[in-house]
Order: structure tokens, then sequence, then C-alpha cells
């Protein structure tokens, strides 16, 4: 019998780099992870991912069909090309596709992290069903993957889907973006905990205070969400806060794309149901006429190592 | 020597139709206008334009390459459907397309308006140099039209590039769409002309008093450009204010699309430089970084008679 192909997925982080055999289906057969070191610059990273893969395939004697990675900046997909990676000091632009390519003789797919998480669900997912879907991913920062026609959809230089940086109030705070008022800037991982801490001394008798322990600096959707499940009122307004918020960044991209499913993924939307109503019900209040009745909000399905299979997609990928 | 053959652009408005024979340069050779008799209902306006196309075929013994009609309301493009167009009472759905082409026996394509004029830029005017572009309309309405590749992007059942209801401010104004804060609430004529109004009463210095002869209901886009030419502040403000409303709104759509070329046309946009040099400056200190030096924003080609001109180019237009 011939031996079982598989595809190498990696997960490159600014902390650790994760690594996975994945087959056609998305399941993980083995994996590991090993430490960037982004701080030594892109040549020790480069031998960092190098290492990780070599480890695996130590173990595991299968086949390779190809290697797909899931990076943060900007990608020029054709040549594998990153650029300027968030928190990868000195790398300007590094073709790590060619490179890694060379090293292992097999095809090599680089993306966009939040292309690659979009083409996961697409490939293993959620979206499955969907010839046309947006997908959000929230977390630290707020991402988006837009797919069209069963194609990601890169715009210009590839750098389409910031949904995290759709305007919601063209005069509101501040974003690192450079502009205002940004989801991300309300709803991103660190902007939303800081909102809460703040917001919490006028809430005197939320379960948060209890939960965390009476350490504001303890607070993270996790608890958040905890709370809320337990029925505390200050927790579901700030989930419905958030969730109307992101239907407000999203509205702009249904009305501008025509799209109307809805994959959301990443930690926050562990917030679960509370969430995914208020960001619906916002969008079919919100959108266009014509848009109302078809918008479908639904969770990712990618949860766990969601990094790795994203990434593992873009082989089975045929962009 | 054969006959030159023409396309034949229908420009379908609430009030008037006009029609024209138009060359694959976009030169209008013959035109015509009549009444669309709107509240007569959709037999009534079908008739008017079968009887507009047969008048200018009367006079002009061309050959017809095909007849594009741009319309108002959601059209589906393959049965050139138009769907709920407002202002014309009792339409529901109609397969206009179908009609005329079952009368004249030539290709008949239908379109929105909106996308009509960007398929109108693209192929006759300021879009022929580019892959990639939005088309923004300013009127009554504003309209959005989105090129990708050369391509109109159509979204899922047409209604993509609803630019002028992208939200700049979530607890914003109310917009006749049933959201809040969209672009159009802003710098549609009538809301633009309103708010002038309103603030025109702080502003006791501006020539516009004078230039609507103390009556502020003569106030009118044309009017507003000539006091600014003239040096008014007041008139300024309203313009450069404008353009940066409008380029909040297009901040979202660059953001989403990695489409960073402009095209602009439509009445407001007779307000020039003023506002294009705001538009201009407010998307490259919003958009994400990676699209700043790309920002192109420049005029429609297609003044007068764009409308005709829009819908002829879909005959000239392989979709």
């Amino acid at each position: 019998m011939p031996k079982r192909k598989f595809a190498v997925g990696v997960d490159l982080g600014g902390t650790s780099i994760k690594i996975g055999l994945v087959d056609e289906k998305g399941k993980i057969h083995d994996k590991t992870a090993i430490d960037s070191l982004a701080h030594e610059g892109p040549k020790t990273v480069i031998n960092q991912i190098i290492k990780g893969i070599k480890q695996l395939r130590k173990r595991d004697d299968h086949g390779i069909l190809g290697i797909g990675i899931g990076s943060p900046g900007t990608i020029r997909t054709k040549k594998g090309t990153v650029e300027d990676p968030p928190n990868f000091p000195g790398w300007g632009k590094i073709h790590l596709g060619n490179v890694i390519k060379k090293e292992f003789k097999t095809d090599v797919f680089v993306e966009n992290d939040a292309n690659a998480a979009a083409i996961g669900e697409l490939i293993y997912g959620a979206g499955k069903k969907f010839s046309n879907f947006i997908m959000i991913t929230l977390g630290t920062g707020v991402g988006g993957g837009i797919i069209i026609n069963k194609k990601i959809y890169r715009g210009e230089v590839g750098g389409a889907g910031e949904l995290g940086h759709v305007t919601i109030d063209a005069n509101g705070v501040p974003c690192k973006c450079g502009s205002f008022g940004c989801v991300e800037a309300y709803i991103g991982n660190n902007y939303l905990i800081e909102r809460v801490k703040a917001e919490l001394q006028n809430n005197k008798k939320s379960l948060l205070h209890e939960l965390c322990k009476n350490n504001p600096d303890q607070l993270s959707p996790k608890i958040i969400h905890e709370a809320a499940e337990k029925g505390d009122q200050f927790a579901r307004s700030v989930i419905i806060d958030t969730g109307k918020r992101l239907g407000y960044g999203l509205t702009n991209a249904v009305n501008i794309l025509d799209i109307t499913n809805i994959i959301i993924g990443g930690g926050v939307s562990g917030f679960g149901e509370l969430l995914f109503n208020s960001v619906e019900e916002t969008l079919k209040t919100r959108v266009m006429k014509p848009f109302r009745n078809r918008i479908v909000v639904i969770p990712a399905k990618l949860k766990n190592e969601a990094g790795i299979k994203g990434a593992s997609a873009l082989v089975f990928y045929k962009s």
C-alpha cells in the first residue's frame, strides 16, 4: 500500500512556530512547536521553520504533498514574499516561500494568516458549503478574509480584507493603524480589555471583580464570557456591545461586497451565542434591504490549531 | 462601404428616458429624450423606451450592435430583470431586457445605473488605464461601482458597490436606507443642502446669501461651488467637509478591497479641486499604510450624457 501523503501546515507567530502534518480532511496527525526567536532576525526564524519541519518529518516518514505557511504581514503569494510582518524586527521583504521550497524541494504556499484562516474554513470548515463568505478572526487584532466564488480575494497587492480597519466612527478613538474609529480599536482584545477595566469601576456589583480576584490585570475575554454565562449584566452588555460594533463594521463589508455569509473565529468568538446574536441582529437592521433576509452569521469550525489547519489548507487549495 | 454600427444607450430615469446612438469611442451621434411616465406603471414605461428607440432609428438608418440600458434598482443581469427601482411605482420584478430584446431582435444588456457609469468610465473614460478602480457617483444618491480586473464586480445578487451606504458614524444621522451615519446621509445632494441651509444662519457673512438671493431654497451644489471659487470661507468649508466624509467612506472601501484608484463623477464632483484634494488627503492619512502611496483620486471623464454613454458601453463591454 502506498504511504499516505500529508500537507505540512506552518503557523508562523511572533513567539512560536506551530507545525503540523495534516490530511485532506483537516485532521492533524502529528504536530510540533518551536520558538520563533523573532528578535534574532529573519535568518534565525527561517532556520527555526526548517528545523521544525525536519523534526516532524523525522518522526513521521510520510510523503509530503506540499508546505503551507500562514504568516503575518503583506504577502505576495506568487513568490511567497513576506513584507514587514509586525513583531518581526529586521524583515523588510523576505522571499520566504522560495527559501523553504529550495530546502524541501516541494511546493510551498505562503499566505497572509487571516487569508489562510479563511481558506482553512473554505477547505475544511464552516465555509465548505458557501461559494462566497466573509471570515472574521477576533484576537489581539481583528483580521479578515474574503472568499469570492470559492477563491480568496486578495486585491491589488494582497492586502484586501482588512476588516478590522473599517471605520465605524470617523471621529472615534485612535487606532494603531493611524486611522480613527476602526473596529479593531473597539473590539481587538487589548482595546476591549482596557475599556472594560475602565468601566469596571462604575460597575461595583459586577461578578467580574470576583472572577478576576479583584485584580483587573487578570481580566480576559474568557473571564468576561464566564461572568456573562453566570448572568452578570455588565459582562453581558460588554459582549452585546462587542457584537454591535463588529456588526457595524460588517455592515460596511456586506454593502460593499454583496456577500452575506459571515464566519467568525478567533478568541473573542468564544463569547458565544450572545455575541453571534448581537452581530446578526445588527446586520439585519443595518445592511441594505435586499441583503437582510440572506444574512447568515456562524462560528468558525477550526477552533484549536486553526493556524496549522489554515496553513495546511493552502496545499489543498488551488488558487 | 458598409454602414457604421452604433450601440443604443438608454438612461432610464424616474422623470425622463434619455436615449443615444453611440460609437465605440463613446461619441454620441444622435440622441433623444422622452418622458418616462413612471406613474403609469411598468407597461407604459416599457412602451416609452420602445417608442424612443424607434424615433431614433427612424432618423438614423444605422445598424445597431445592441442596446444597453442603465436602470435604477437591483438588476439580475443574465435575464435583464429589474427589481423595485425607486421612484417607479408598481414594478416589482420586470424582465425588461427580454421584452426589449423581443421587440428589436438584437442583444440587450441591462445594468444597474451606478454599475453602468463604472463600465462607461472603463470602456470610454477615466478608467481605461486601470485594471481595478472604484467609481463613485455623487448626486441625490451616492452610488458606487467596483471594477476588478477590468470587470464589474456585482456580488451575489447584483447589489455590490453600495458605497453611499457605508457607515462612517454608527451613531450618526438616520439614512433612508434604514441604517445610520451612511456617507449618503451626509453628502447626498438633498441631505447636503439641508445641512448647509441650517448652518447658513450661523454664517451671516457668507456669499451664499447673496448668490441664492436670500432664498435658501435656491441653494444648490452649483451655487456652493460658485461661492467657494469666489473665496467664501463657509462654502469652502462645506466642500472640504464633503470631501472628508467621502474620504472616510472610501477608506473603508479601500481597506476592504485593496483597490486604490478612485474615480469620482456626478453633480457634486463639480466641486472641483477643493473636493478632490480633500478626498485624497483624507484617504492618504486614513487607509492602511501599504495602500497610502498608491492612492489616486481623479474625476470621471463622461460628464454630460454620462448616463447614455455608460448604458451604451454595456454593448461594447464583454462581461
